[in-house]
Order: C-alpha cells, then sequence, then structure tokens
C-alpha cells in the first residue's frame, strides 16, 4: 500500500539526485558504498533516496521516498539502504538542511580513528572551519557491526553533529550536509580533498602551527562557497549528462 | 591425456572466475601479475585458475582444471602461474575456503617489511581485525627466488596463514581468501585500501592510539559485509560486461 | 558600450587560451576552479581570460578581454572571475609576465601553511630555485573570505611575488607566471609536480639536507627549460585537440 | 650524408621501441620527457632512439639511428634529444645492455637528493637489491643545466653506474637498463613502483629494520624475473597496439 506524500518531485530534481550519486563516484567520495539523500522539496517530512545499490549505477528510476522514521512509502519491493537513518534522523534535527551524503572516502577516515582535529587547510573547505565532532558508536552502542541501522543511533549520530556541516564516524567513514543538493555534494568532496591536504600538511609541520582557516575565515568564506560550488556542480554534472541522456 | 573431474562447470562461474581477474586489474590490485581461483563448485578436491597470463586480459577460454597438488589436468599446452601452489595447498589446510587472490597490491606490502600490524581502519575491512600474519619464506626456506614455487612452501604458507582469511608475504605481497568467490575478490580490494587508510593513520597519529575495530566489531561487521560485497560486486562485474561480451 | 582595445587577437592564440586552461584541468592544477590568463598579444594594457566557468568547459567563446583595473571590455553578459585582481595586477607590476595561472593544486597548499619552503626537487622544475614566497592574505586584510576580490587585495599579492614566478596564497593556492602561455602553464604544472616529490623527500630526509637545485643550477635549467617546455606543450594541446575541433 | 649502419632493422623492433615509449608514458615513467633506446640489434656500435618529442607520442617513423657518440646518422633533419649521451655512453661501458631508458619519475626522485639508499621492497623489483648508485652532476661539474649533454657527463653516470642496472641522478632523475627492450622497460616501471612502496615503508619502520631482499635474494629473484617480464610486456603491449595500427 503506497503511501507517498502525494506531492510530486519535478523530473529534473529526481534527475539531478541520481546525478549526485554518480558525482561521488566520479570524484572517488564514494565507491561500491555510500549514499545521498534530498530533502521532498514540497513536503519536508519526507527525503528521497536511491535504492540499495552502487552509487555509480544509481538511475532516476532508483529514488525511493521515505518519511522522516526512515520508513520507504513507495519501495515497490526496491530494498533500501541499511543505514537510511542517518539521513532520516539529520533531517528531524536540522530543518536548515536539505541534502546529506554519506561516505567512507579513504583520506578522511584517519581523523575519526585519533584525536586529530579535521582543519580548514583552504578557503574551499571553509565549512570545515567550524569544526568537526566525531561520533564513536561504541560510546553508547557498545560494540557493534558499526552500521547506523536503526533510528536509535541515528538520533545520536545527529546529536553529536549538532549544528556542524560534517560528522566522522569512527572506523567508519563521514557525512556531510548543506542546505542544498549541490552544496551537500560539494562538502562531501571537499572534505576528502581537505583531509588529503591535511596529512601531506601534517607531515610537513613539524612541531609548526598550521596556519588554517580560523573560524570567522570559514564563515565569511562559506558563505561565497555556496554560490560558488554551483561552478563545480555544472562540471560534474556535465560529466555525468556526457554518460547519460538525463 | 585428460584428468578432469568429469563434473562440468556452468559456464556463468567460469566467466565470473575470469571477470574476477580483469576487476582485480581495473581496483589496482594486480597489475602484469597476480592470480585468483575459485574452488571447484562440485569436486571440492579440484580448483579453477587461469592459465599464466597478466590478469587484465583474463578470458573464460583460459581457466584450467587443477587437482589440489596443483596439477593441471586440462592444460593441453597451457602454461600454469608459477605459484599456483599457494591455491592448492589452501584449498586442502582450509574446507571452509572457497576462493583465494594472491597480489602483490602496493600499500599492503611494507606491513610485510616491518614489524606493523595491518588493523581494521574501517568496517568494510572488518576481515582484518581478526589478525594478519605475515609469512617470511627465508625462515624455512632461507634465501630463494621468493616464490612460492612448489608444495612445501605453500603449505607453510597455509600453515602460516592458519585460521585468517589474510596473510602477507614478506617483500611480496600478501593472499586474501573467502568462503565465495565475490567475497575473496572484496577482501583482496579492501585489503588494499585498508593498508592505504592505515598509512596515512599511522602518519598522523604520533603517539596516540588508533580506534580501530576491535576483534568483536570486526566479527559482527564482516558477517554483513558478505552481503554487502555483492553490492560491489555488481558495480565491478557491470564494469567487465561493459568492456567484454561475456 | 564596448571598450575593446580595438586590436584582434588571432583565433589560434585564443583557442590556445582555452585549451590551457583544459590542460591544467587535466593535470590536475584546476578542478572546478581556477584561471588562466594571457596578455593581450599587441595592447600590452589588456589581458585575455575565460568568464566564470569550471576550466574544463572553457571554449573559446568563453574568452573575454580586460584592462590592467579588470574591468572587462567585452563581457555581453558574461560573468568575470572574482579574482581576476591576481591577474591585472601582476600584469602592472611585471612587464616581462605575459601569462598569470591561479590554482588550488592541493599538493602545493601545504606549503602555504607552515614555514617550509617550496624547494627545486629536480631541474625540471628549476623555476622554482629563486625561492617561492608567501601571502598572507590576513597580514594587511584581518580576517577575510581568503579572496583576491579587488585590486588593492592584487597589488599586495602582486608585491610579496615581487621578481619570482611563483606565488603561494596562504590557505587558499598558488600563482605561477611567465613570459609565454606554455612557460606559465609548464611552471603551474611542475609546482604541483615538485611539491608531490618534496612532500616524499620532506618524509625520507629525517634530519639529513635536501640536495636540491641551488640558484645557480636553477637559473641554468630554467633557461633551457624555456625551450623544452614546448615539447610537453604539444602533448597536452593535442590532448585537448584530440577532444574538441580547435 | 647518410652514415647509417647499413644492417636493417626489422620492422617489429622499431614498433616495439616506438610502443616501449608509449609504454612507459601509460605506466606514469615518463610525462612530456624522458627516452628509451635499443641497441642495433646486428650493428652493436649503433643505437635505437626517437627524436626529441614527447615519449606518449613517438611512432615508429620517429626513429633514428645513433653511433656510440651519439652522432645521429639517419637524423634528415629531425632534431635530437639533448641527452643522448646517457646512452651512448652506457652502450659503449656495458657491453651487457641492450636497451636503456632515462625519466623522472616522481617517487624515484627523492632517493637522489637525501642519504637514503633505495633497496627492493619485493620480489618483483630484485633487480634494486644489488644496490643502486646516485650519480650528481655538481661533483665533477659544478653548477650546470643538471643535463647529460655532451659525453664527457655521459661517461661520469656510466662510470657512476658501473655494473648496476639502475642509476639515481641527482636532482634530475634515474637510468634503468636491462638485456632486452622489456627488461629495461620492466625495470624502470618496477624502479618507480618499487620507491612508491619504500616511502610507505619508510614512514611506517619508526626504528625497524626493513626486511627488503637481500642480494642473494635479489640475484635469484632477478633471473627469473626476466621471463616474467614478459607477462607485464605482453599486457602493455597490448595497450598500445588497442590504441595504433602498429
Amino acid at each position: 500500500m503506497s503511501n507517498e506524500s502525494g506531492s510530486p518531485v519535478p523530473a529534473n530534481l529526481i534527475a539531478d539526485l541520481a546525478a549526485a550519486s554518480r558525482i561521488l563516484a566520479a570524484q572517488g567520495v564514494v565507491d561500491g558504498f555510500g549514499h545521498v539523500s534530498l530533502r521532498h522539496p514540497t513536503a519536508s517530512d519526507r527525503y528521497l533516496m536511491a535504492r540499495s545499490v552502487a552509487p555509480a549505477l544509481v538511475t532516476p528510476d532508483d529514488i525511493i521516498e521515505y518519511d522522516l522514521d526512515s520508513n520507504p512509502v513507495n519501495a515497490n519491493g526496491r530494498a533500501s539502504f541499511i543505514e537510511r537513518f542517518i539521513h532520516g534522523e539529520i533531517y528531524k534535527a536540522r530543518p536548515d538542511i536539505q541534502s546529506v551524503v554519506h561516505s567512507h572516502s579513504p583520506s578522511v577516515i584517519p581523523f575519526g580513528l585519533v584525536g586529530v582535529p579535521l582543519q580548514a587547510m583552504f578557503h574551499t573547505a571553509a565549512f570545515i572551519a567550524a569544526g568537526v565532532p566525531v561520533f564513536n558508536i561504541r560510546e553508547k552502542f557498545g560494540p557493534t557491526d558499526m552500521l547506523v541501522s536503526n533510528r536509535e543511533k541515528g538520533v545520536v549520530l545527529a546529536s553529536v553533529m549538532g549544528g556542524k556541516n560534517v560528522v566522522l564516524m569512527r572506523a567508519h567513514g563521514s557525512v556531510a550536509c548543506g542546505p542544498t543538493l549541490q552544496t551537500a555534494v560539494f562538502r562531501a568532496v571537499y572534505t576528502e580533498v581537505n583531509a588529503r591536504i591535511q596529512h601531506w600538511t601534517m607531515a610537513l609541520k613539524g612541531g609548526a602551527t598550521i596556519a588554517a582557516l580560523d573560524p570567522e575565515e570559514g564563515r565569511l568564506a562559506d558563505a561565497i562557497n555556496q554560490t560558488a560550488a554551483m561552478r563545480a556542480w555544472e562540471l560534474w554534472r556535465k560529466g555525468v549528462r556526457d554518460e547519460v541522456n538525463w
């Protein structure tokens, strides 16, 4: 029995969401795993995300609508991602967020394993300057399979994230969010790029201080990046269009 | 004179095994060297592996059947890999293993050269949390060409591996195994990815402890990964299908 | 109202400038961001640069003419890069410079964040041996969005660069210049390559001295590189021609 | 006036030499710069090498014959590489060598800049276990443009190389040699791969010893690699054939 929101989603938004999956794969942020979602454009208590499939293979037909408890409302037999609760619980906790990306991008993972905070190495990653907390699933849930596989775990993850736009997950990966699909994708990509740059900077610094963006510089640069991000999006979106016909 | 097992192998399994070679090449786990095998699906005292050829070039016609002493039974003039004994001796020692990958993937090699153990940096590489032993061919065999070129060397390698699913080979490479072809390929790929992440984590940590998966987390996450691995396999398998017609 | 220089630019120069954008993208020096300009070949108080678009998408139709105050003179509604003042102010300060590249190439950024100078690791990067200063926008302008978004900031950047051919920008990126388009592109590419090599050299050296090119070796090798650079340019230019028809 | 050796070279050898250039480019050993040569198959006082052009663009028509003083004998107006003396002087000093590769492959350069010797990290790079000397052009020639641009410099380089198969050039690059074209290409590729692995191993080791191949293991493994190298060659050669029709 269908329980859709009743609010149709423009086809171009669905196509952009499917394209976002492929963009994240092309940029090396996701591999066979990871997912991106979009809050429903007119029903704010719903979100849209692909069925459980490798991100590089997502098509518009794979997009499912979920309520904020992460129940699929039009699955029609399509399997859901186990970790969809990451998305639903962040949308509940953060009305300002319209899009969420979960990935295991490799350069980011080390920062969730040792006590070294991510810092903003360049203005493109200005959103990091506000700070990046670490969610350790073990603290509340003991030894697990590491997955955010139910609402309870999603609630704690969202709570650790608080008002930030990126949260690391110990021995697992990270989540990046934004006020638009394009900004969330941009932040997921540049969290990974920034982590790569920070690894080399840490190796180089010896005892020196890193002259990273401070929070005020980060705030100022992030404001302008939300426009600039569209320039990267157009490049990446064209890459998908060159490959498929949507 | 042929001495085949008499048990025909479904063509799709042969194609999957050939595809596995190409997948490992596409993922950077093997280059001109390395091999993957599959225990015969109905004759457990036999295994299947390509003739001696670069993994990216393997086709279904290259697959040869071997007995567990690693004698080819239908070579028909095709050359065998010198190191096939890695496979035969592991199949003998480990009835639970149905597939074996041998590679020289570059990020893994350093862990066989110094006394630093591989640890599971993220849940996708949970299979590493059980521990990864190191086989040093020199200990039993003195100075050699480093190759596991006969049964005796294969027996010692399998014995060092014991009940684990990955074993490193000093100054050579590694072996990853699994209960299915898909799981063995998955483990070979993520042993390399995990090693890359661990290099950066080690560089970052200073004196800190790495909050890697512990054995219990590893056991729980590995159970679920054996299903999840199919999502990666389908992505990778499609990549091969897009290139060849099998 | 148009205020063009009145001096027409040969179509092949415009095509080469557009190609330079795509070359920098193909070489990993720029991603969705970054830009390259060329001083007008016959009106030395003008320069040419693409409208605000991702470098990999630039076509000859995107090239706009600017005066040295970085006012577009034939924009016709096309948006300009915010940071075009980098280019205009360097052309004012440095009559010997005919081309400027601004990028955020990732290996270079760490050298602008800690007090470790870039050094010339090999003869191809000889132009680095003269020294690479660091522009910290914060020193004169306090907390900003990090962008060189007006003439005043461009003037200070050009002044920090002085007579050198590369300048780093703290927590942002770098600028490479040259007496020809080809040399500027070459220097932008090999600044990034050299930075990668220097990271590994620093990691390897322990307390040892790095036997980098000294300034005299740098001067001698740079002279010959300005011819050699054409061999790389021809390779890269052909790559663009294989992709587009200009 | 032509002064050719009079001994025609089989077209397939010329094609293989041109293909070797493209293979080295495809493997990341050379970029716009670098060159590979082959001793004339029947006139041992001659060698064959491409005109001065980016390695990825070499075709059979670009191959020029040189005497061992590195004078072109059939240039017909085609420009020669400035550093051809590397090749001529090694062929004079080492009758056992039939092929020489010069490159600036990036992971190798650091080992020529600090006092850390390359070691053989795995059996594929066994040829390194015999030791890799470093040629510092400054020692005999003072400050220069770093290029081996005449016979005198080539003689000293060959003398530093001695009986080894790889020599590093301070702040420049390296040379790899072999008894066949295929072996020289193989060694150039795996010198770079080995250097990458050694960087990570050095970073990992702390104070530990690296259990690299010792000279005896190196000798034994290198003997078998000269056959194994053909498996890699066939893979790489096919890659070139898939791109061109020779």
